[in-house]
């Protein structure tokens, strides 16, 4: 997989360059993102415009192998300001969901927000504080049972009190969600993501796989949504560059760390009751997603919120059974204890 | 469908003489029920026994009737005091999904149960409350997309604060949710309803079928869960005996206002696509379930917790379309207009 060589303090304007290629024209025009490629809101459009595109492309390379089905591009406004884009690829050959969403963000913080983000330490002065946010997400649901679903996000936030102090920072994460355990897989994830990690400093990778850990926690049942990854917030040293230099890094990452295991398993047979696993375990996807994900809570509970794109990270199809118990020394229930027990993987 | 003559202010031991037709042996032992008739909370519990039982039957005779399944009785116990009887009925022939819950439980309120309750105007001194909660709790989903869910729940509370200062209330409701708009249907269950409530108060029916429109509410879709019926809570007035017999009607009032509709719909033939509709709606009630309903997040959020009594209420599958919108006129079309537009029935 080729990816951007200057992910280190490279070229300002590599991630601009690539706007050829880009599923859509971005939220703000190609033209103000060029002439402002100095604004870290610019950089951070044109990044996830370049890394929302790169997936999207790899993923349909895979589907199109296949004879299956191409991305769907869908633009959206925000009525307060700003906008997105939505690629929904559905009921595919190779993906049965898979979805991969910008935007790009801006207006007065709602109440909620404001309070979520005093709770973890943001300094907010006065009731009218504005805010801009860019960033990338997607889920893909593979229809393979073999295959596991995989997570990323990657954003940026502005924020700017009345009395016009500002803060910003970067968040994100990558994390893999299997049916069944092969730790082959999962290594080779990891291993992707420390590299990423490593680049820029080698005590981030134990750090934020920890966070991923305890943050894809479905507490009620004390699993964990899958088998981690990587998980950061308020990213906001050593400085602007350097943040946004390793979030490019992760955001590369997610190609390498994935797309060998999808090419991998995309022809594995599977049985009647793989696929009804699955879809249990999608059942327990959905529950960590609605009852305990931040991103959507906070989304869902925005007046005038885009729920269409929020919720695009449900899967197609879910199963919920009664009091259901994989046999003992399943495959089944070696999945589950390692998402009761999160362990190293390298 | 017989039901109790005693409803209003009957026989005091009507509920306890049916105990040998319950699902299983009550939380309470029956002789300490049977001593203690007076008691409201033996009263609530043989009350809800009942109704488990007589609800069950009905069902499995239904389901019967067609070579399908029955119900598995599950009894638990819970850790810091009481248990449940929790029956279940899945992948049967007229039911998917079929679970009908009962529940004693007591011990101290969890710090955010007491949050919850002060935010609703109870007065709850100290950080040692004492609480008893008993209820009856069921949501039905059938197979055939032409037979709605119905859902209910009649529960009782009792508070004691460390001063002594006691507190009680009842709460409850039942709603409906079709697929496909069948007016007939919905007439027939609201006039059970509104029959229930009327033989207490004629004021009632109008002012719990406005709150049951106004709670299940799928606020970021700003469409309601389905076409209502009533909901209630925090009810201690006149007495506590007439809220008994309120509730014990309302109870009642399950199996005439749904089995009717069960029985006319349960051989009507189905397509592909009405199946698919039927998923989709079902994707919408987890959301509710998941999102905003009061009882599972406060039920999820206590430490151990038994969710899979309190998930019982999840379809057995469900499905998520991006973007999906029915065809303008359509009957899927119809179902969502009324959704979003709830109106009086009667």
């Amino acid at each position: 997989y080729q990816f951007s060589l200057f992910g280190l303090g490279g070229s300002r304007t590599y991630d601009m360059d690539s706007a050829d290629s880009w599923m859509a024209k971005p939220i703000t025009d190609l033209e103000y993102l060029k002439e402002n490629s100095q604004d870290m809101k610019c950089r951070v459009e044109a990044l996830i415009m370049r890394i929302q595109a790169e997936f999207c492309h790899a993923l349909e390379k895979e589907e199109q192998q296949e004879g299956g089905k191409k991305f769907i591009v869908d633009k959206w406004d925000r009525e307060q300001g700003g906008g997105g884009i939505t690629c929904v690829l559905q009921d595919g050959t190779v993906f049965e969901k898979a979805g991969v969403n910008v935007s790009v963000v801006s207006g007065f913080l709602p109440p909620s927000a404001m309070q979520q983000m005093r709770a973890r330490g943001k300094k907010l002065e006065g009731d009218k504080v504005k805010f801009f946010a860019a960033g990338v997400s997607s889920v893909i649901h593979p229809k393979n049972p073999h295959i596991p679903t995989v997570h990323f996000n990657y954003r940026y936030f502005e924020v700017e009190s009345e009395n016009g102090e500002k803060q910003w920072w970067f968040g994100g994460g990558t994390d893999l969600t299997p049916n069944f355990l092969e730790e082959e897989d999962v290594v080779l994830f990891h291993k992707a993501l420390k590299k990423a990690c490593d680049r820029h400093d080698k005590q981030l990778y134990p750090k934020y796989k920890k966070w991923c850990d305890d943050y894809f926690h479905v507490k009620h049942r004390g699993e964990r949504r899958g088998v981690g990854g990587i998980f950061f917030d308020d990213v906001d040293e050593p400085s602007a560059d350097k943040c946004f230099d390793f979030v490019t890094s992760c955001a590369e990452s997610v190609i390498p760390s994935y797309l060998p295991i999808v090419q991998k398993h995309k022809k594995d047979t599977y049985s009647y009751k793989e696929r009804e696993w699955q879809l249990l375990r999608r059942g327990r996807y959905v529950e960590f997603n609605l009852i305990y994900d931040r991103g959507t809570k906070f989304g869902l509970y925005t007046p005038g919120a885009r729920f269409e794109s929020i919720l695009m990270s449900l899967p197609l199809n879910a199963r919920w059974e009664y009091m259901h118990k994989p046999a003992p020394g399943s495959r089944e229930a070696k999945l589950v204890e390692v998402l009761k027990n999160p362990k190293d993987w390298i």
